[in-house]
């Protein structure tokens, strides 16, 4: 790391993947500041500033190297290894992530699920188990990340029960305000925050 | 509209709206800055900041009346009617949009779905059209919002379609950078993006 990196560049950073690896696969080794910024939406000088506050490295009159970009950008990302997840709540969320194909291209491999309801059918190869049986059988999954695909009320005590078993990285689905000690990572996705921001901009259409 | 409400604002408009009502639901009538910023984790004078920026009253002494602000909110981000959404993509996060009761519990209600394989079980009320059948069908639908949940690569051609027929407002989860008119609203859910970032915090404890 070559410095301070600020939460807007972090947020951007899998933006800057998705594009590297899409010019990537279309062939392009080599990139300018300027076309970067066109496909970013953002100026070429905050390209420059942004690349080279998370170490990348780019070449006056050649630009950014695609490849070795893209590969510092996965080593930062951690999708240079495998992740192991496991879901909690076998709905119809926690089934789509475990059956999602693009986190799983990623490294990002579901290894078991529980749900209140066990054994629910999947269409895939994992079933769920109990969560009675969570301190039982999350420590031989060896997961390092959990997703919580559970109501709100259920998300707190879910995510306490799977701190306790080592687990520090959560992906939370649910909508809550989760509260978790310092040494634990916690990205949330609120679905309904996101479908809510589009009813907004619906009835504002200058914003 | 009161007057200028920044992005960041608008961010967090569904945040507000969410803890208003769990604290409606609580019964509590009325709430200081200072409390509402402890739970927004917000400074106090940012939420006199942001809620007087889109309009929101409060009185000295007495703070906000949760039910007014909360209504207020509403009305901005339009969850005061009905949204009628067709989803076009009915695999597993086609699906699970669709059966969301979140959703549906605040008037966004799925009215049609399109499919490369149509007539696919969704365990629900609604199956599948073909997407053959798009311009003939949808707009008897009377949707107001696209879903788009199809892989990457098709986005954007079913963002056009469903455009020329009328719909101007898209949820996406395909993990494109879409183009589209400036009378059309779009607001992206990029899932990998958000795994993502939760890798690199893992791989960076500290940031």
């Amino acid at each position: 790391m070559s410095g301070y990196v600020s939460d807007a560049v972090i947020r951007r950073l899998p933006a800057y993947y998705r594009h590297l690896r899409e010019l990537e696969e279309k062939g392009v080794v080599q990139i300018s500041s300027q076309e970067l910024g066109e496909k970013m939406r953002l100026t070429p000088s905050q390209i420059r500033q942004d690349i080279s506050s998370f170490g990348g490295v780019g070449r006056q009159g050649y630009g950014y190297d695609i490849k070795e970009l893209k590969e510092h950008i996965r080593q930062l990302m951690g999708i240079n290894r495998e992740h192991r997840m496991v879901i909690i709540g076998a709905g119809r969320v926690g089934q789509a992530i475990a059956n999602h194909i693009g986190f799983r291209n990623e490294g990002f491999i579901t290894v078991g699920m529980f749900d209140i309801y066990p054994g629910k059918n999947l269409g895939g190869d994992i079933s769920a188990y109990s969560v009675d049986e969570l301190e039982e059988r999350l420590p031989d999954l060896e997961a390092s990340i959990a997703v919580l695909a559970v109501p709100a009320e259920a998300a707190q005590e879910m995510l306490d029960r799977v701190y306790r078993l080592g687990v520090r990285a959560f992906w939370n689905f649910a909508p809550a305000d989760l509260t978790y000690p310092r040494d634990a990572v916690v990205v949330s996705v609120h679905l309904i925050d996101s479908l809510f921001t589009l009813g907004y901009r619906m009835t504002q259409p200058d914003s």
